[in-house]
């Protein structure tokens, strides 16, 4: 399948020839000078970035301030107590009255090192995807021009890196091509988005000045799983929380004990199941409640997208899917619950017979226009509260866990932010639209991107409407072990930068 | 609360001067060695003791057949292929016509070393219980007597090479005393109980001559939560299965995709919670079919137990349990599904928002009389079919989970054995109490011990009835992390088997 994807894409890059200049000039630069904008990205890869690891953050944040200088932008680091800077690069053009921000975010997603079959700061290139038994390819014996189908591995390879070092290698095009600007140009790089974003709104309201923009273009997140170029005119709000379970305070053998002490593996169970039905509609009261309804050009995009589902089933192995008969693309339009990890004592080599002390699941619950972020968690803890539980925002004390049969607590692990969806009827939604165009032949326009960027932040504390343009490849593992970049992909970002430097 | 347990003790032990001559001698002779039978048990927990790590198995099957042939008996290694050695000390009595086995294992459960609060393998002497914040007491500045409430931490020992020690000191101080044996005496020592004996079976039917005997006293477990002493005439038996269910085949982006890639945690989730109804009664149809009522004089037994269920769910930090209104004696009696851990992608520091590709849990059920292993675990998989569910005994394939919406795989951790109990008025039955209470007063009775030891198949191939008479404190941390022997038990273990040994 990825194979009849893969044509549909070459017949389609061969019959759309480019006819962005800026983009034209981004293609030509990129042939003749791979290898150095691989080594960049490389480097850049290699730097961890983890939000919480603030002094490797510190080391991207100027990593990457200088890539810009070198390329004549005005550089700073925004800073706040407590929180990760964020870089800031402008490039001024004479005349310009207006100023489009490219924003994107240089931390990753935390992660297990164990899990990656490569070290995840290391980067390392593929002929192929793991999935199809992708070999690696030593950086020393790699050769040039790439194999567009090949795949770098990397933290951020995709999330958000790729399309930092795309505008960068744009400007180099550019500037070689003798192509200016036309608008003042912000760059704003974030350093802990991966993290929830908590300090963005707070930095953007104190420097209001630094940030101030007509619009505000989110680089980040994939393209359509058909692997044709996305426009997204909103993204889901998330917020993510920890709720534990609790039994005996210390572990007890199974045997001696079981039926008696309570299980907290299965209170957890019996919890989560009570939150959703078969079908995957939350059944958390007024979970719903007050959804903003799509507009009439919203419903015909979508009408409009290619439906990708039967071919990601089978990508996936998936014999069915959660809200069948339901649609990916309406499916995300909607809220989502969702497990992002469970643990209880120990399985595998480790296991022994015990009942469990507690049990944890991490639940993030991504949030669609017209919901709001704590009320959403209230209704949780509401629903939570209404089977029975005790539940607290911290570890129980002895005498709480004494004083009731079931005891929970739920800790905010990320406040998050909502949703936000901007209209594609104004004049910039329709003028990005044709940028994006321009560059990458034909474009997926959705209401709402399923994965969640902190818009609303910028929103709030700016005013100024967001869009987002996302290059990365949908099958890069973000967010989990082994991400990548598909070649391919990178090398178009490079193109789709290029022509939104230059509207 | 262990404080009036404590009281109560003292002054049980205090009325009860030591009758038993062999007891007595027991603990004349442990009154005046305290620092040499602490350092022989040491060195023995010293020695790793996991079923699957063979090398240390070996050392400490060669150490414990050391012990005792220093101490007059007659030793082997009884090995099968594949098996780890199962140790066989013969202390012959002329003129004696019957042959007591007193049956310990010398392997202990898996860990997770991180979780310890110092080293399993390295025994560490605590002033009193970690709960009770007790501090480490360096072995270098240790005073004797020991106060018998301090702890000494170490996989094993409580469970279960107290008694290996606890047998080995009684033959010294016997023979200090001058005391004789009246029956032969055979100790058997296995390597594998706590990886569910999967070997015993076939070794004991292969050296049938090595192993006959009129009664096997299995000296495994702890003494009554209420630290009375106990003799148990039956265990629950033991089977362990590990369920996996599937979701997509690599973890995915939770926004890009939630609502739309099934959650296999949720599905787990919802499994699990379909398995028991909120009182703990398992769901899975025909699960309490077949099983053997308890007696007159078994019932009568449990009646005359006392009940610790309120100062245990002190102890334990419970506010309820699960069972309620059910004592844990009563509660015992029946068989259990219990979640011994839980995993799905990650929780903690290392989580990401994704939707993990498969969420597994370990569970063991135990079995009480009349119920049958292979039967139980073919109900629950027809269980999980019932919730429409494609189920395999291995990892499925790409094929199977494209053709199955629903797909979770069985797999057998263990095939563990069926439970058994001995009659309490069987004429040994009434010997084992008496020789019991001769040396430790007060002695609870009950039909079946909550945990699982390999009784049906030492039944099964030698037709010899078995008695279990622990040694044990109840809060050992047993199967856990930390686990740890009250000294006031090591102490009273040893008096234990001198009564034992001299029966």
């Amino acid at each position: 399948m990825l194979r009849s994807w893969c044509a549909l894409f070459l017949l389609a890059s061969l019959a759309a020839a480019q006819t962005n200049p800026a983009a034209l000039a981004a293609r030509q630069w990129r042939e003749t000078h791979e290898r150095e904008i691989l080594t960049e990205f490389v480097d850049l890869l290699s730097i961890p970035n983890i939000a919480r690891d603030t002094v490797n953050i510190r080391r991207n944040a100027a990593a990457i301030s200088a890539m810009f200088a070198k390329r004549g932008a005005v550089t700073r680091l925004v800073e706040e107590p407590g929180a990760n800077p964020v870089v800031v690069a402008d490039l001024k053009t004479p005349g310009a009255t207006r100023i489009i921000t490219l924003y994107a975010h240089y931390d990753g997603q935390p992660l297990e090192a164990s899990e990656w079959l490569t070290p995840p700061f290391t980067p390392t290139l593929r002929d192929k995807a793991i999935e199809k038994d992708g070999q690696v390819v030593p950086m020393a014996s790699v050769k040039f021009p790439l194999d567009p189908e090949m795949r770098l591995y990397a933290r951020s390879a995709s999330d958000d890196k790729a399309p930092i070092l795309a505008m960068a290698t744009a400007l180099d095009a550019m500037k070689a091509a003798g192509l200016r600007t036309k608008s003042n140009i912000r760059f704003v790089f974030e350093g802990e988005e991966e993290a929830g974003s908590a300090n963005l709104g707070r930095i953007l309201a104190a420097h209001k000045d630094l940030f101030t923009a007509d619009v505000w273009l989110i680089c980040d997140g994939p393209v359509a799983q058909t692997r044709d170029q996305l426009v997204a005119f909103g993204a889901r709000g998330v917020t993510t929380i920890n709720l534990t379970t609790y039994g005996p305070r210390r572990e007890l053998h199974s045997g001696h004990y079981g039926n008696w002490a309570p299980n907290p593996a299965m209170m957890l169970a019996r919890l989560l199941a009570s939150m959703k039905d078969d079908s995957g509609r939350v059944l958390v009261p007024g979970y719903y409640d007050g959804i903003t309804p799509l507009s009439a050009t919203e419903k015909k995009a979508i009408a409009d997208s290619p439906v990708p589902d039967q071919d990601l089933m089978k990508e996936l192995w998936l014999g069915g899917t959660e809200g069948a008969p339901g649609r990916l693309l309406d499916l995300i339009q909607q809220p989502s619950l969702n497990i992002r990890g469970m643990a209880s004592s120990r399985t595998g080599a480790g296991a022994s017979n015990v009942i469990p002390s507690s049990a944890t699941a991490s639940i993030d619950m991504r949030l669609v226009k017209g919901m709001d972020r704590v009320r959403t968690v209230e209704r949780v803890i509401e629903h939570i509260r209404k089977q029975g539980y005790f539940v607290t925002d911290q570890e129980p004390s002895a005498t709480e866990r004494m004083a009731h049969p079931k005891v929970a607590s739920v800790i905010l692990h990320e406040a998050g932010y909502n949703a936000v969806r901007t209209s594609m009827d104004l004049p910039i939604s329709q003028e990005v639209i044709r940028a994006v165009e321009s560059a990458r032949g034909k474009v997926v326009k959705w209401p709402t991107m399923g994965g969640s960027v902190p818009l609303e932040k910028i929103e709030n504390a700016l005013g100024t409407k967001t869009i987002t343009i996302p290059m990365a490849n949908h099958d890069n593992s973000q967010h989990s072990f082994n991400e990548n970049i598909r070649i391919r992909n990178l090398w178009d970002g490079i193109e789709l930068m290029a022509a939104l430097i230059s509207m």
